[in-house]
């Protein structure tokens, strides 16, 4: 049984511990949604006042040469790639996940129009992030294809002949439950389908290696376990075979191979910087940029392992002693554990599904400094969800120990039945 | 002749002068590119390291309600909406300016399918900005339309009864020529076509009201006179007679009527919000907020008049200025001039026509502390251009003196053959 000693020494010995100086964690809070949006890099404040007063104010256009903003998608396009198992050159940093999969949907309904005309089906989980599935059943409308939703264990057998594409999150945002990567790329491929995967929830949480795994595109978020900020541009990655056969629908000035010859007619770069469209939010993509770069300080501290391999071995033990304390601690208040039990299965996350309460859980828990969130329920395969993001950037064992601690302490009380944390915000 | 002394007294009057302290122009700097990027508003940096530090670095998820990150796109769209002639509720501010033309010119082309399916012609300018041609150029691939071309004086014989849609940029990057938006409109109309008007070089710059001339889409540029910052987000509007006929392709989960109950089914939110579709980049977004302050600011100084009408009166004076300047200092040396003489043809540019040399002349009037820039011309119709752009924001009668001074020395001294001012950088 694991007691706050035995936590206080596991920080102690935790190589990784330093990092948490890496950012600027408010005071008394102990900060469980780095899933939902990723804390402040202690760089990025005076990062993003000299991208303002001095590369804009002062330097204002000759930045585009001088400060490399023009190049800055495809800079930090190379800081993301080691995350996920892509090549330098492979990935740009740019506009929403949202926009991002409308580009690389397209390609995918295009490719198969072109290779496999017959196949007329877009396979999705009926538990993915939402506005995956309104962009892919806005494309599906478009381009005369199906969107078909199914649950989770039901995807090996919806595998048909019939399929174009299977468009997977990797790490479920409401579950935390991870998908095999390479098992099922290679089970969509053999059943002639692409391999189109969301890396929202697993960028910077889970080790990815999208060409092991003979991925086909995958997406990705900026704002979450990347650091990059409210709101920060996503990323796009295609597989280098694809790249170059299609425009990508958004065909815009950046994504243009000589764009400042201002030339009427389209012609796309090469690679991946076709997916490039418009001017990015220079501010909020410089701020990115920070997030990044602790990732390369990860990478450094364990001789031989990526900042992934790195990272993963502490995720693991800080979700490991969650669900063990919560358990051992919380037992008896009708919690059910939503996140699998088994490593290869689970992001960097748990949630815990709970039948009554749990808005108002997590609302007490927010008020006494401990930050999860909650995600409503719909029918009694997908109950309320209390969601915790463990990020080892910045958390401790400690840290979970508190967590814990505030949950029993909120669970026994009975404080959340208080009608003060049963008000919805617009927001959750 | 205007003399250094009446550009003094000019000043001294001008009832806008003090909206110069609402900006931080760097020292030594005639600033004549506010067309390609505005320059800091001094309140920026402040709010921009607020948003930084407090509302993400301290309140985190919170602020979505708390700072209302939420309803920000709507809240500047309703800033914006009275410098273009639009309604409360008609505009968000959002993604890139390519962006948003997709999805309105996507919407035009859905519309014209559905009430005129035997029209298949999208025409345009030939010198309208590149990334509007590239963006059109894709979606008339995609839905089966074609992209026709034509010079300015073309347009009226261009619109017969194939034509689906009209798509023009109001004020022409290239020369500063402004159309005229009720006329064209209409015109547009009487031969059953739709107008989509890109205001990139018109909100800010010139009055424009949307509502009067009846047109059916626009979109503009967050980054140039709106002072938003390098590459803020930029904004659509939608006639509300067609704002809820269609999906707009984009359709992710801002766009969605009820975006936090995470339905798996696509249901667009009611008028110009179903334009919206990822997650924003909220630093870059707020940012664009003092940036719009100055127009209220700018409203308030002339009784009875909008700010667009007062800032309209000194951008034409300043205008007029330069030309007369130019005209009767610089004559000689092979300039011309590439923009309307006339007031209603004119946008808030003037851009000047050479032969030889005109890289090389922005280049050493930079070095002087007078920053315009070049565009590179394409055969004789359209010869190389050095382009000013006159923000009365920022911008006195003494600045267009010393940009002349400063203009007429370059030519005469001829230091622009020197060999550093004709080496080519990779973004101009």
């Amino acid at each position: 049984m694991t007691t706050l000693h035995d936590c206080l020494r596991l920080d102690a010995l935790d190589p990784l511990a330093p990092l948490r100086a890496h950012f600027s964690l408010p005071p008394g809070v102990i900060y469980l949604d780095g899933n939902s949006l990723g804390v402040l890099p202690a760089a990025t404040a005076a990062r993003v006042a000299q991208v303002v007063t001095q590369e804009w104010g002062t330097d204002l256009i000759k930045s585009w040469n001088s400060a490399g903003w023009f190049d800055l998608p495809q800079r930090l396009g190379n800081q993301i790639a080691p995350l996920i198992g892509a090549g330098q050159g492979e990935v740009v940093a740019t506009d929403s996940t949202s926009v991002n999969l409308f580009k690389v949907l397209t390609a995918a309904l295009n490719m198969a129009a072109a290779d496999a005309p017959q196949r007329k089906l877009v396979v999705s989980e009926r538990s993915n992030f939402p506005t995956d599935l309104y962009i892919a059943e806005s494309l599906c409308r478009q381009h005369g294809f199906t969107l078909q939703l199914v649950e989770p264990e039901e995807i090996a057998t919806a595998l048909t002949s019939q399929v174009a594409v299977l468009m997977l999150t990797h790490v479920n945002y409401r579950t935390g439950a991870m998908h095999d990567m390479p098992a099922v790329t290679q089970a969509a491929h053999e059943a002639g389908a692409l391999m189109l995967w969301d890396l929202a929830h697993s960028a910077g949480a889970v080790p990815v290696d999208l060409t092991a795994a003979k991925a086909d595109f995958a997406v990705g978020c900026g704002y979450k376990y990347l650091n990059g900020g409210p709101g920060a541009p996503a990323f796009v990655w295609v597989n280098t075979a694809h790249a170059e056969r299609f425009w990508q629908p958004l065909a815009g000035w950046w994504g243009h191979a000589t764009p400042f010859e201002f030339t009427p007619d389209y012609r796309p770069a090469p690679g991946v910087t076709r997916y490039l469209c418009g001017t990015q939010p220079m501010i909020s993509l410089a701020a990115l940029e920070c997030g990044l770069d602790v990732f390369d300080a990860a990478g450094r501290i364990v001789p031989n392992q990526s900042a992934m391999q790195t990272l993963r071995q502490k995720s693991l033990a800080l979700t490991d002693l969650f669900i063990e304390l919560v358990e051992q601690r919380c037992a008896g208040h009708g919690l059910g554990l939503a996140t699998p039990r088994e490593h290869a299965q689970r992001g960097s996350q748990v949630c815990l599904s709970k039948s009554e309460g749990a808005y108002a859980i997590v609302q007490a828990l927010i008020a006494r400094g401990v930050i999860g969130d909650y995600r409503a329920g719909n029918g009694a395969q997908h109950p309320d969800i209390l969601r915790f993001g463990f990020t080892p950037l910045y958390l401790g064992y400690e840290d979970v120990w508190n967590a814990v601690d505030q949950l029993q302490q909120v669970l026994e009380s009975e404080e959340w039945r208080r009608p003060e944390f049963n008000q919805k915000h617009a927001v959750t």
